[in-house]
């Protein structure tokens, strides 16, 4: 597949939403593909050095609670400090009981991929992100810039 | 639109983020699409033979409450126990008002019309899923399978 | 890039989510893209006449916290009555501080730059909306008059 081209633009922080750019953009990068991601919004919280970041059961009916534990907490409790806290441990521990890689293992992958990865300028401004706090390696730029890719790709993504 | 392809990553499992990957797959298929959906992450949920999906009001202040239930229940008060259960009678019962279809017939549309559906294995296995409890006809795989057909789509999106 | 086409459609109904459609739409216009966005779900609430938007940390830990209020405030702290006001406000504050354009403001660089919104009219029925209550210049459709310009674009995406 010479000559393919994806883009990807990030737009989660949290934990499970780490996984669908850096799994659909290490993938594509093996299969030959350019990949390009753009990380704006909560997405650049996935070019911190230290990530931290969690995953939360309020809102989304739609995740498997793991060992009936909707059974025994209502709704409510998902509110509950320390609850976050709990799932993000469990979801942590569930993936690497189950072989797949950490976030920082799939990102690293990216790199060696030559996955090209762009923190959008505006939201690092907006947010006061420290530059000093994301990963080496990454462009600073705006959607303007990304567009020009995404214009030429094959397959473009909003997540 | 002989030979256009539509390619469709499902990853949300609540009630209303159930209907555009089932409307629009079967839009397109109507239309002559060949189409494809990746049902990974929680939108696996959506391959069930009992869905049982659920809606809720949680951190989306974008809902539309019926009948100002906004004005009456603030907040805090969406998270009590039931009021999922009662959102989402609410919505199948605004949604059967207004003669839309259910997320059972919409499915049963892609289905009639060979909409291609593939539970994505990885998720398959972290989420402990059994396969008896989805439904017949799907097939089972990974992102790097669905790629070649996403790669040569003319529409892709992720849900 | 002359004849180039982007399709968008926009699905979401909050303060932080306002902003990726107007903004990509708005940016790609003045590429010389021809835009069109369809405003379904959650997302014809951007087109409304009073937008009223608002923001919720309910469910999303990736939302950085100004002034680290995520250790002054647990997760059932943001559930309080008056926490999704005092979010919104201190983003719009933010945003205006950095001298970000309020969503208003992109939606007339979108409307000034004849980018084609359509408002779906199965949401609107769903949602009894009245037409009078949202902007004018818009159009109404469906799904499948959509599909033809998406099928035809450059990129497509599904916000």
């Amino acid at each position: 597949m010479a000559g393919k081209k994806m883009a990807i633009i990030a737009t989660k922080g949290t934990l499970d939403w780490a996984y669908p750019p850096f799994i659909l953009g290490s993938t594509a990068a093996a299969l030959g593909y350019e990949v390009q991601i753009f990380f704006t919004f909560y997405g650049l919280q996935l070019l911190k050095k230290k990530m931290g970041l969690k995953v939360s059961p309020l809102g989304n009916p739609g995740m498997p609670m793991p060992m009936g534990m909707d059974k025994w907490f209502p709704v409510l409790f998902t509110a509950i400090p320390g609850m976050e806290a709990m799932m993000t441990a469990m979801m942590k521990s569930k993936m690497k009981s189950k072989g797949i890689a950490t976030i920082e293992e799939l990102r690293g992958l990216c790199q060696e991929a030559d996955v090209k990865m762009i923190a959008c300028q505006m939201t690092v401004d907006l947010f006061d992100f420290s530059p000093q706090d994301l990963i080496d390696g990454i462009e600073f730029g705006g959607a303007s810039t990304f567009m020009a890719f995404a214009g030429e790709s094959d397959i473009c993504l909003f997540m």
